[in-house]
């Protein structure tokens, strides 16, 4: 990824990926964790860590598997595709750091003919065609507030329904999918939620009671990962310069 | 494979299989197919194939796909997992034939303490857990007949609807499943379907009708190919000794 702004580019997994997809598909099964019901983005980073860790599981023929464009990454605009340094150069410093700490800040929009807006790639106009997405669905950018806001109809529409009905359901989505989650299941505020960094490749288990609400929620894994991962998540208050 | 009978022996894709699947994708990119919906069976080797195939044509993430059972191979009995020559040693040369060439008579069943009967297979457990099938749908034993008769449901309550909504279908199946959905689509005799070949990795389309009746098919692919696998289907009538 080479610290770029990914988003909606639909790059394939690295062979890190490769590795945390197969060792958490291990941990997962060594726990004793089954599902009955696989949610996943339309990406293929998580779409092949999704089917790499069933393989591992021996679960890949058992359990059907739903894709939605609203799991996808945050679409960074007119930023997605830049790394950082390029971002900071173009940008300023200073804006940079406004758009990684606001909840609410949009980057720069896309225009309608530049070849990383969705209405130009095959795989979301076919969704619209099927009626799966809307022509005013197709981000030209987002903060982290609409991906919020996307994804959580999808959430009450599809997934909860599935949770209440007793399905074990895992969900292999982003960074920023899984903080839209997250924040709705844990109530947390807007100025949290943009500190909270959720490690890649580590299973982390809610467990919710009958009205959704979480329980409990921990990592899977060895020690290391576990602390390393809490860690991650533990800076959540502690605001870098 | 080494010539076995593999049934729901859920081996992984060859290196042959993957250059097909490859190929197969290929080709219908080429040829300008897109599909809104895929159906494949819950054996690693189809999953597969369809993860590769659909990452050829650039629709991983675009389209939706449902696992079934109903789309599983011919489940071999007592033979699964035997290959040719230790099921000619084991039963005789002329009972095998007899099973080659028979629609309606079954090999021999197994035993619900054998590890191949489906219901010691967690996969299987899962669906039978999660409703998508019952207990009396894990076969011990199946002929052709049997096959068509757990296939044809499918295709009723699952795939034709899809079809008559105007939806483009890929099925990625097995040699059995497929015999099943040719058989009805195309009114295919007992006798007939048996001697019925049909090649591995070569894209097969069949475009129906308004009521689902076929208006044509053919093979995809380069002229040898097409007409091997033309030949293979043609052999249909003249049964070997």
């Amino acid at each position: 990824m080479e610290n770029r702004f990914t988003g909606w580019t639909d790059v394939d997994l690295s062979e890190k990926g490769v590795g945390e997809a197969q060792e958490a598909g291990r941990i997962l099964k060594k726990e004793g964790f089954g599902f009955d019901l696989v949610f996943t983005s339309v990406l293929k980073r998580a779409i092949r860590t999704m089917e790499i860790a069933l393989e591992e599981m021996g679960l890949s023929g058992g359990v059907q598997v739903k894709k939605s464009w609203r799991l996808n990454e945050r679409h960074y605009g007119a930023l997605q595709g830049l790394n950082k340094a390029e971002t900071a150069a173009k940008y300023g410093e200073e804006q940079v750091k406004i758009w990684r700490r606001s909840y609410d800040v949009q980057p720069p929009a896309l225009t309608r003919d530049d070849s990383r807006y969705p209405g130009n790639d095959p795989v979301y106009r076919d969704l619209v065609l099927q009626g799966e997405m809307s022509e005013k669905d197709l981000p030209l950018t987002e903060c982290l507030k609409d991906t919020v806001e996307r994804f959580l109809p999808y959430w009450e529409m599809e997934i909860a329904s599935e949770v209440r009905a007793g399905k074990k359901i895992l969900i292999v989505a982003h960074g920023n999918s899984l903080r839209a989650l997250i924040k709705y299941l844990d109530d947390i505020s807007d100025d949290e939620i943009v500190e909270l960094n959720i490690p890649t490749g580590v299973p982390l288990v809610y467990e919710l009671d009958e009205n959704l609400k979480p329980l409990r929620h921990y990592y899977l894994g060895d020690q290391k990962t576990i602390e390393a991962a809490e860690e991650a998540v533990k800076t959540q208050g502690t605001k870098a310069l």
